[in-house]
């Protein structure tokens, strides 16, 4: 099977709309709102976003589809066959932020990249994954959350999980601080292995399977009470979402620096951050806690 | 006169102390505690902190003194005879969140670096600046710390104020937002030109000039009324700060990414902070007048 970009755009799109449903519908209170917008250079997108919800307090689910008529240098260091490439690139991007600190924040995002040089076949591959970022952390919701990733890879072979789950692990990696941002999840690139056929295939189960990995967490948490002290320590730890987004995700910098539109980049910024000089959690406290059972890389599958 | 790093050292230790001092006495409520701390590749520092103040919701006063065996391979870019030499850098390096809205966020730099190549004379340069952030503006406030800026750079030649000033707009501006991050200041690197003697002359002013350029506009602006509009609209755009910081400003993204002292290095950023999706001020109102008069680079000495 030859890559389609227009069957992949079309999946994602429907994607969207059954994520943001199904968040909706979730969330009880809001609705999403639906931004479209294009580039002046081609390209453009519908970002979906709610705001104060019930549940959520910020997230949004975002579509894009951008080209470009030369594939810029960062882009193809390894790749030199690419260099001045025609090329196309097309995801859905999710980050939601609940506002009770007892349900994690989480971020999924599949994407698709073909380019086409000037002689010989298109070059394509995709990407993706998602990770749980937990404020205070239930080991029953990381391991819940890994075994639907594991589940939603098993069809293609029994290496992905470990080696994505690995991948993940050093992905969402705060080097600044010495400390993962979250459970981790899965996170994958480059992906071409085994044709078109199978790596759409393995990126739709992905796709899929966000809502049952995600939605039983918030569904368990999210009457849970909490108070000045839970929302203080989120807004607290949110500051480390920024922090990774800003200083090390190179799909935002990239985004960013190369003239991508801002406000659908930023979505995935929380709604309301603290920072504080040298904070530390009193030792033996449930916050102290999530530094040191779950901001460690741990193999959440196969315990217990 | 040749360089001399102890005599640099002791102007920046005794100008934290001074600067420390006189924002103390201004906040009126809280003292700086003060954070030293070593390196354990060599090194140190000692960073003046204060949080919640009656003036001051966050702020510091940063010195730092390190070095390294090899400078590292960016910082040689356009200067390929330094290659592998030894180096020592030195600095104070200051940011103030008022809790105040109508009072603006300040921010100063003096540093000095020194290489030692294997053979011929160490190279040396100064580098600093300041600049002012306000969240709702005061042309009498601009006008003040510009005209203190350029007295302060006026005893060393006639362009160096306009020079750092057009300098010091292009270097804090938010590209991905197409926004100045505030009415600017100065800003200056690279600066060997006329001796060492010269240069370090000029940096003293600078830094010494910080609290006339400042604390005026705190005085006049601390005891103004605001209200949960004016305390949303400066968390909205403290974001701002922390995207440039984060995603812009080259020291603090070398600090992080070559195992800098984290929490000195983000002291720079705000105590609160608010992201909403696509937000506009109301047209005509004071925070669209924010964007249309005051983030836009302007002449601020020479006008009325």
């Amino acid at each position: 099977m030859k890559p389609d970009a227009s069957l992949v755009k079309n999946f994602l799109l429907a994607l969207q709309r059954a994520i943001v449903a199904q968040l909706e519908a979730l969330d009880g209170g809001s609705a999403f709102r639906i931004d479209e917008w294009r580039r002046p250079t081609g390209g453009g997108g519908k970002t979906a976003l709610i705001e104060g919800g019930a549940l959520f307090e910020r997230g949004g689910v975002a579509f894009s589809h951008v080209m470009g008529e030369r594939m810029p240098p960062s882009a193809t260091a390894h790749r030199p066959e690419l260099a001045g490439a025609k090329w196309e690139a097309m995801g859905v991007s999710l980050v939601m932020h609940p506002e009770n600190p007892y349900c994690p924040t989480a971020h999924m995002n599949v994407r698709f990249f073909i380019a086409y040089p000037e002689t010989g076949e298109p070059v394509w591959w995709f990407g993706g994954g998602m990770d749980l970022t937990p404020y205070y952390g239930f080991e029953e919701d990381a391991r819940h959350f890994h075994r639907v990733c594991r589940t939603a890879l098993a069809p293609f072979g029994g290496v992905e999980y470990p080696r994505y789950k690995a991948w993940c692990d050093e992905y969402f990696f705060l080097k600044h601080r010495n400390e993962a941002r979250g459970v981790g999840g899965i996170f994958f690139d480059d992906l071409n292995e085994g044709g078109f056929e199978r790596c759409f295939a393995l990126m739709r189960s992905v796709g899929e399977a966000f809502t049952t990995a995600y939605a039983p967490l918030l569904e368990r948490r999210r009457t849970r009470p909490w108070g000045e002290r839970e929302r203080d320590f989120q807004c607290y730890r949110r500051g480390r979402y920024v922090e990774f987004n800003l200083v090390w995700d190179r799909g935002t910098l990239f985004g960013l620096q190369s003239g991508g539109r801002t406000e659908s980049i930023l979505m995935s910024l929380p709604p309301l951050v603290k920072w504080r000089y040298d904070w530390q959690p009193e030792s033996g406290s449930a916050e102290a806690r999530l530094y040191e059972v779950f901001l460690k890389p741990r193999d959440w599958v196969n315990e217990a």
